[in-house]
């Protein structure tokens, strides 16, 4: 078994629980948040930096990784972590999501998905069994069932069509997975935006008996509501003793409401971002730094925030370097927003232990602008 | 007095010698490498690195912080040392080679230049009293007389008046000074390539005893010898016990060439630019790491290194970083280009003091693929 999972307590006012991953690469607390590295390197970052942050699990992407360096090149350097210089836990998702979102044209079949590179646009074509190749020689702990993540809005027979080739294409991927003892391989959850067909994936998914099951394709357009009903209808379909991950979300607000409704992992480009945008998220909100109203405000990005950016730089500082186009300030604000992210985890799983989730809810999202009504509660 | 500085050891064997600066923000063994923080920050890099590299002092640019952020933004957050979190000695030099290398329009007078700025093509006045006025609002230890940087080639009877009107600009510099306790005036010598004109001018700056004297206007486009030339006849004219500075020389051929003809301080951004282009500087010689044939060579940058970026990186990962645009991949090869650099000034200064730099230089050239010959000893 590559990984073992244990739910140490669940809350009792809400679905949340908090837990214990163990991987090849360490143990990691549940719920979590996984700063995403899509080329082997997350954004700005080196791994010292992640790890001083509280980072043990980080999400890389199968679909960059096999265009550029290649899975072989990453497979002779010793697998992402020796290539990268990351000796804490790593997933891989499939491809699957890159392919439909990144690669213009591309042609799906029961087979597999014929694409092109959205990097010079040559041809290629990556199946389940393929997918699973790559993640195999790529090497993490964690690796994802190639699925089709159908776009939103999406009519109902294309949605359903969708999900049962997932189904069939998640068993491929389970019978091509040859390092079973130090990999292990979650199936994905679709549906689009019909409960009932979100049941079905689940029961279909669930049926495989993989090691942890993934929510896919939220997040991808959908109002938030629509996304948290379908957490609803879904998560208690679930198995309690594996762990649960819905991919792509991570917004404070969406963190939040995810694990009230019974998720353990969570994945997001949005720290790394915005980051690049200029824009810090603080526990009063976003502080779009690059404005011309810090000009002159000597405070850090967060007054209540104890990270490296917030205890040595002001704003005047970063806003000069985004101003000049000084890598210094992506460095910054990067590290800022991941570590935000990774101590809310903290304090929500800390909740969860003292059965106070409810009121750090409300607490939070009154300081951060948001009414829990209109997040979609 | 702002600085100090003594002579520690001077070469039999050549005109080196080993020095110790002394400043507000610590003291710099000398000869010494600067790495360049041009808009309050070195390229990639946190004040942590820098320190960990071993940098006691860096450089900052005074015409581009007085055009952005602005010399008063700067001021109130504490001066360059507050604003940008580094607690070591800074130098800044005047904006005049600034100004004329980067602004567009510019119009010289006897009392100052017209320019535009390069960001947003705004007018601007710098006299020799502004710029003064401008570095104490900076508050870098060490900060540099305004001069004319006369371009290469430039016909004789141009760069005599240039270099005159730069001995009168550095009188109205000494003049305007106020920080004198913590800030140490430097001059600057100019007179293109001709050894008259330098020993002129040689003796016009240090007729205004100033603490430290620069060499400016070399390294601008003009053979390597005629520069080494031009060393040799203005350096004997400097007085032995005052600090002398070679202004944007800092590849490591031409910093072994100036050590040996008695330069004590260094500046350059050639490390973190070619670190821009993928190039890294080894005791080998250089390895532009874009190159395909690094696709596949997990050995790190320069075997014989033993910085961050060595110790944990291969060839190959920095090499995907770098066609992958990933910053990670300049932060990485930023770093070993001033760690290498900073390294190589400790070892010449060693040399110094075991009586031993000739065969340093020759060691050295030998293994960087340059004959001493060339280099135009």
């Amino acid at each position: 078994m590559a990984i073992t999972f244990e739910v140490i307590k669940e809350c009792k006012r809400t679905g949340a629980r908090a837990g214990r991953l163990s991987t090849p690469h360490g143990i990691i607390d549940t719920p979590v948040f996984m700063p995403v590295g899509t080329q082997a390197t997350v954004k700005t970052m080196t791994p010292e930096e992640l790890k001083k942050m509280g980072a043990g699990i980080i999400l890389s992407n199968t679909y960059h990784l096999y265009m550029r360096p290649g899975h072989r090149v990453v497979e002779k350097a010793g697998g992402l972590h020796g290539f990268m210089n990351w000796d804490r836990a790593i997933l891989t998702d499939s491809g699957g999501f890159q392919v439909f979102s990144l690669s213009g044209l591309r042609d799906i079949e029961e087979d597999g998905v014929h694409f092109r590179s959205h990097i010079d646009g040559s041809r290629h074509f990556i199946s389940p069994e393929k997918a699973v190749e790559i993640q195999n020689a790529l090497g993490a702990d964690i690796i994802m069932a190639f699925d089709e993540c159908a776009p939103y809005p999406c009519d109902y027979n294309y949605a359903r069509k969708s999900a049962d080739m997932t189904a069939r294409w998640a068993e491929r991927c389970k019978k091509a997975h040859e390092n079973t003892d130090r990999q292990a391989l979650f199936g994905i959850v679709q549906g689009v935006t019909y409960e009932d067909l979100r049941r079905e994936s689940a029961r279909q998914i669930t049926s495989l008996d993989f090691p942890g099951y993934a929510i896919g394709g939220l997040s991808v357009g959908e109002p938030k509501d629509i996304m948290y009903r379908m957490l609803d209808v879904t998560v208690p379909l679930l198995p309690r003793g594996k762990p649960r991950y819905l991919m792509g979300v991570g917004s404070p607000d969406c963190l939040i409401e995810g694990v009230i409704r019974g998720i353990d992992m969570f994945d997001c480009v949005l720290q790394t971002r915005i980051a690049r945008n200029g824009t810090a998220m603080t526990g009063r909100g976003r502080v779009v730094v690059r404005n011309a109203a810090y000009a002159e405000d000597f405070s850090p990005l967060d007054p209540d925030c104890g990270c490296y950016t917030c205890k040595n730089y002001s704003k005047a500082y970063i806003r000069h370097l985004l101003k000049a186009d000084e890598i210094l300030g992506l460095r910054l604000i990067t590290y800022h927003n991941l570590y935000f992210t990774i101590g809310l985890m903290g304090k929500i799983r800390e909740a969860i232990m003292n059965d106070s989730l409810p009121e750090l809810k409300e607490d939070f999202f009154e300081r951060y602008g948001y009414s829990a009504k209109k997040s979609g509660d």
